[in-house]
């Protein structure tokens, strides 16, 4: 059984991480950490555990990657590069749900976060774990940089049209929405404020962006720059991101649909939509799943793409663990081939 | 392997069946069945099982009936008497989630259900599949009559309390609150309809009431007639039972926890809530969990009992799996065993 | 035209106060004040008035009082009591909406509330500003205590049914849902906690309870003594009480109809329902009615009844204004004669 | 005092319509009319009327017309040009809220809608009702056609930048997201199917793409073909339009806000955000507002443009009264000056 630590498992993500752990074939929640664990049960905060017997204890790294094969931390942005040292390197492998580790480019990472990363050496090994694109670095990685929501959704969505050249680099708009889950227990997102209402927000400045267009970029072998805009939808879970591009070739819609096929048909987390099917975020909540799908415009020659997702499955907690499957040589679907609950 | 069919495969509870035997360690989903299945993909109907090969096909029982162990009907009351026949039950064992075959009593089934009862004696072989109080009548069982959702919560509540005459049976009142899952798919729940909407609906003539007072003058070992009043909440999952009822004795909270735990303390399904401490819904969601918590009301000598649980699980496909693995001699909990999924 | 002022603008009971005198053709809003009120303007805080140049300034009583012919207190439990004092009255009529003048009995406020009441004289005064019952009192009060939300929807439930006798006034038991307005802006109501939940609270500890109670003795002309659970509603707005007493009296719903309609006939805001329909929340959405329908359990020999109200609108807001017009000799529907908004 | 009637009183639009009017101090509600109206309480119907005596009568239009200064149709498209003839254009002014004459262009109506139109010299006539832009005509017609709900937030959001010039006409997105009360009263959203879910629909196909274009290229005087989606939103009402189009000219904030003030500037409701504040449909609930907020994404040199409108009223109940204002020489805000129910 692989040993598995949760530091940050009193939030919105530790408390996915757990669910999932919990029921998982190969794997066991061995420690549970938050700032305030005083080693009472974990149930007594988390009421969806009250039949468990873990406990919650404080979360201090050092005891926890004594403990555990590998640490999951699920902190705020600037928490992690504080917190992974090598010293706790040689007792653990880290998967780090916040963004210190997932910017390869440090002056882009300093510009967006508007703080020194100093980890630098940290960084530079640190792999990004997309699975359906990195899996290889992934396995022998020490630290592995779990993928924002959006980003996953985003990246997904256009990986396979910028690798094979179908679409104008400079031409992406992404355009994406998502439930509030995302945002983490925050008293910005008090329910009578949020319920019934639909907004937008950190337009052109939100920091998803940046790790987007690196990925693209790799992907594209060009520099892509792209307006991004998030909005916020009242519903706890799930995220959907609609892209938009100008397409460079002359293609059909059955071409097209082969480029997804050649990238994604083997994969079991991402699932093609047949034509004029569109995704569904229920179509994928509690699950690991991401779904594509796409239309061409033909009368403003784009390309109309549509990913969804379960921001704190696939987009956070399941990827995780989907990270950790590799790590450890299970099958990547260990412990995460849940059934959507569309209702 | 457990061969199992659905039939009624496209509603909500057919739905919620498959996506829990889906992941079952000791059944497989052999027959998916509805009325207008015509062996197309059910991926293509309940677009959550997109990643998978199920096909749905036509409700004829006998020919679900030969492919299977055991065959759940989710069918709308009324249908299950003319679907189930001593031919049937020869080939296969019967799970029915409708309401034909719950109460013994024929002339209070004919009063609230405003039909004649066409197969009365079937009737008296079927088994009340409340799992936690008729489990070793369920073991042999050809027809288990699974519990209403309503009625699960209600009666877990008061099971306890009437059996250990702690309460007046007289002074029963049962204040109910169900997501609109519970209803299926009618068109009366139109979503600008029901959204930031909350009612009450068949006061005083529901017909999960005469199922609650059967169980109950059972435990109470007399004539318990009472009060029950359906609410609708605007959320998909959920039944959250407020129960009222007069102390007989002079008890204080720890007794009557007490008693609780006498009844349920060994019950993995049931989970007794802390003293102050209720339960919400959200901690039972996705789960085959039912929550009981209560208090007493000094200044008026009244218990009030709050019980909840997911009214497609517990209160549903859930309790129909748990009552599978009964007759099949499994583990209860063999492919229930979910945390709730709290967000 | 009445100069009104509003102290604790911006809580969402200010600043539907603010909206609905916005468009009351016989007042206007004098002043908007809050604890951090500075003189910018109120559309930049509350954006829906974005369109008005109304300022939201400090919230100095008494230079508030100086400006307004009434000024309506919006605070927090216990703020009132030191906020309103002789000289303040000689300014200006209070209409207060919090707890703090509403229950006559100082040792039931005390116990209660768990505070020194400071000022119990102006408590003697105090008019309790449940219109349909009190309006002749409140005509020439210098202080209305508005009601509480559940308050309202359960006293005029029940108003009737004990003024007459009809039922046991020992056996009532109050079943009340709230949407989550009613909690303010509080830190415990965040979105993905509420959100697709449901609970009870406060079970049998609510402070409304002694409030409801003591108009209820008045109404009876002896103690009544009742059970009172509150729960939380994930939608915005609405308040729907269940009701439940003994009969007392050998009635049929014609006979128990016609009680109703002796005190409630003529009255404009309350709207009695048709035999076998019951309220909902949505028909009285953002409108100071209060519906009422009720039904028989024969079964039982009991009554339940069904009132529903919008919290903020008649269970705060509304009713204030409400009270305002009595205050000031106004017709009482003047800004209030809106059609509720069902969607 | 203007007589209006409404075919079509029972839609979500048409109580909207009657809901506004019923407090507009220039008109009275002098028919309410649908298919199956037979003389019936309209509250019986609508709940929230409750307190009224509006009957409800059948829609046959030459009887309603007699009745009526002006006549509200809000039918399915394809309904209007059946009941709008020169007889009864005699006796009524028409403002239609459906599509039937809204495109001028008779070969893009035929195309969209798959279907022939029957009232070509009508269309001649009829005027486009988007009162901000075209006022001066309403003021004389016959018949309005009253814009759709995406179409009035995205011709406002975009129609100042096209005047002037300032962006790429072929570069116009807008990625529309609508509450669910748009979809009027359809069995294809039933609440658990929609409830927290978020999906995109009729992707490059929505049938409000053409009217879009039409006026907006009046507006650039050249042809703007753009691309549109729309998506739905877990919510009853509101519009969010996130417009995205290429800056043609070295522009800052402070110049394309004045752009906007040029046009919108002296408009009630249209109301132009600050600098780094974007619209949410909440701040428009209820109301008749348009709040228009932008960024400018100077990475990409993209403009992002947010507009925000409640989409039964401003969408359609409230502009169509709007119209009725402008026709019959009453202010336009007359009956629709509310303050936006925020909560």
């Amino acid at each position: 059984m692989i040993k598995a630590g949760i530091i940050g498992a009193t939030g919105y993500v530790g408390g996915e991480l757990a669910r999932l752990l919990n029921y998982h074939p190969q794997a066991e929640v061995a420690v549970l950490a938050s700032r305030s664990g005083d080693g009472g049960l974990y149930g007594a905060v988390a009421r969806n555990f009250k039949h468990t017997d873990y406990v919650c204890c404080g979360d201090k790294i050092e005891e926890v990657a004594e403990k555990c094969d590998v640490v999951f931390l699920a902190l705020p942005h600037g928490e992690a590069v504080k917190t992974v040292t090598e010293s706790v390197l040689k007792k653990t492998k880290i998967i780090d749900l916040g963004a210190d580790f997932r910017l390869k480019d440090v002056a882009v990472y300093e510009k967006w976060y508007q703080t020194e990363h100093t980890a630098k050496n940290l960084l530079d090994e640190a792999v990004y774990g997309l699975c359906e694109i990195n899996r290889e670095s992934v396995k022998n990685a020490r630290i592995v940089a779990n993928p924002g929501c959006y980003t996953t959704c985003s990246i997904l969505s256009f990986y396979p049209l910028l690798k094979e050249g179908i679409i104008d680099a400079e031409s992406i708009i992404i355009d994406a929405k998502s439930g509030v889950s995302g945002a983490g227990k925050s008293p910005d997102n008090l329910y009578c404020d949020t319920n019934e209402n639909f907004k937008a927000y950190k337009i052109a400045s939100h920091r998803h962006t940046p790790e987007i267009e690196e990925q693209l970029s790799y992907a594209a072998d060009e520099e892509v720059v792209l307006t991004f805009t998030p909005h916020l939808v009242p519903m706890n879970r799930g995220i959907l991101a609609t892209g938009y591009a100008r397409l460079k070739k002359n293609v059909d819609y059955t071409e097209v649909k082969g480029v997804y096929e050649k990238y994604y048909g083997k994969e079991y987390f991402v699932r093609l939509m047949d034509e004029g099917v569109f995704p569904e975020t229920k179509w994928v909540r509690g699950s690991n799943f991401t779904d594509i799908g796409f239309a061409l415009d033909e009368r403003t020659n784009r390309i109309v793409v549509v990913g969804a997702l379960d921001n704190i499955v696939k987009g956070a907690a399941g990827q995780a663990i989907q990270n950790m499957n590799i790590l450890f040589g299970a099958d990547e679907k260990t412990g995460l081939d849940y059934v959507p609950m569309s209702i």
